[in-house]
């Protein structure tokens, strides 16, 4: 086997031995783990505010800031009120396996019942890094075009679900709703498509009700203390 | 050495050896080359429609588009009557050079004023990749947030001139735009800012005036013949 193959098949393999122990980390301690990813100032971090806001009584929160720099978005997790750990990447790309295992050893997992990971700003690299997570989220935003999910099919190939946010912002953009669900469902038919504004408020309810159904049915099936 | 230092060298040497190869030819040609660089959906295409409407009459202009998948973008710069070559990178997160000298051997460049690259919409990894350009532009745009330059500092710092699109937005945003230039002219005193809207046409002009100045300051330091 060819020099290069060899090593980027090691990769690889270290690359999935990590996120396996991750996966077998979040089971046992029954904690649901979503990983949120999208392009640029998508709104990954408004959402979890509105969410922390929302469902922050309910159940028990706490996320992970992926940032090539600065902890922004860190401080402003904390602010709404729940336990966050920055990531800076440096210059990286993605949020890789080994960052997590660091990142959440500072969290008492079994005392959690949701953990959020954000993602690096990319709709290209993430996608191809399993975190351990249970979900994969891409929330799109409607400035960005209808188009986002064929120029960047691998992102939402592997998502269990899509939200589109910024939707107060339709009528001063171009976007087609109806082009963009069949862009979605032409490469995941039965994906859930959230449609919701977290400026306004609007549709967040659905993506509140995603979270509390997708968290009961992993809390269901784990191996660890019944939820 | 180790290998993994050794092979990581000897692809970076090779990508900076295509990088000459590339930068000597369009030098020869005479040809002003931009690479474009954006997140997803802040407007690169819509900018280089825009840019051959009004420069296409005046200067020979030509373009390159890269993306992950489809090649709408190679048709949208086409239907305004330019020559275009779309490159898609199968999942790949960046242009590099190699594909660039393949796109370029389809066009006479000395026939041409100015060829521009769209990079593939990604803040993060094409700016660690040099395609023998003569200058970097990052386009960025209000519904993204007024700390991109902070939060993707690698990209505004490889920057020749920086363009902010969707200025028509800015009022349905909580964009700051002192916050925004305080934010790339930490980074980079001295970069142009251009501040506009695809959309609306405001502000153009003095993005036409960039690429007529920066063409002219190339290619009277062009080895090539007289322009």
């Amino acid at each position: 086997m060819p020099k290069r193959i060899r090593l980027a098949r090691r990769v690889v393999a270290e690359s999935d031995r990590l996120a396996k122990e991750l996966s077998d980390r979040f089971n046992r301690a029954g904690v649901f783990v979503a990983n949120l990813m999208s392009s640029p100032g998508a709104g990954k971090t408004t959402l979890l505010e509105q969410t922390t806001r929302r469902l922050g009584a309910e159940l028990r929160l706490a996320a992970i800031e992926g940032d090539l720099a600065t902890d922004r978005d860190a401080r402003r997790i904390r602010a709404v009120g729940i336990p966050c750990r920055q990531i800076n990447t440096g210059g990286g790309c993605h949020l890789n396996a080994r960052q997590i295992l660091e990142a959440v050893a500072e969290f008492d997992l079994a005392a959690l019942d949701v953990l959020f990971i954000e993602n690096v700003g990319n709709l290209v690299c993430p996608a191809e890094f399993d975190l351990g997570e249970h979900r994969r989220v891409v929330v799109s935003s409607t400035p960005e075009g209808d188009d986002k999910p064929i120029k960047y099919p691998v992102a939402f190939h592997h998502a269990d679900c899509v939200v589109l946010n910024k939707i107060d912002l339709l009528a001063a953009t171009d976007f087609s709703l109806e082009a963009f669900r069949k862009y979605v469902k032409g490469l995941k038919p039965r994906i859930p498509i959230l449609e919701l504004s977290c400026r306004t408020g609007e549709g967040l309810d659905a993506w509140l009700d995603w979270v509390r159904t997708e968290r009961r049915a992993v809390a269901a099936q784990a191996p660890g203390p019944a939820r």
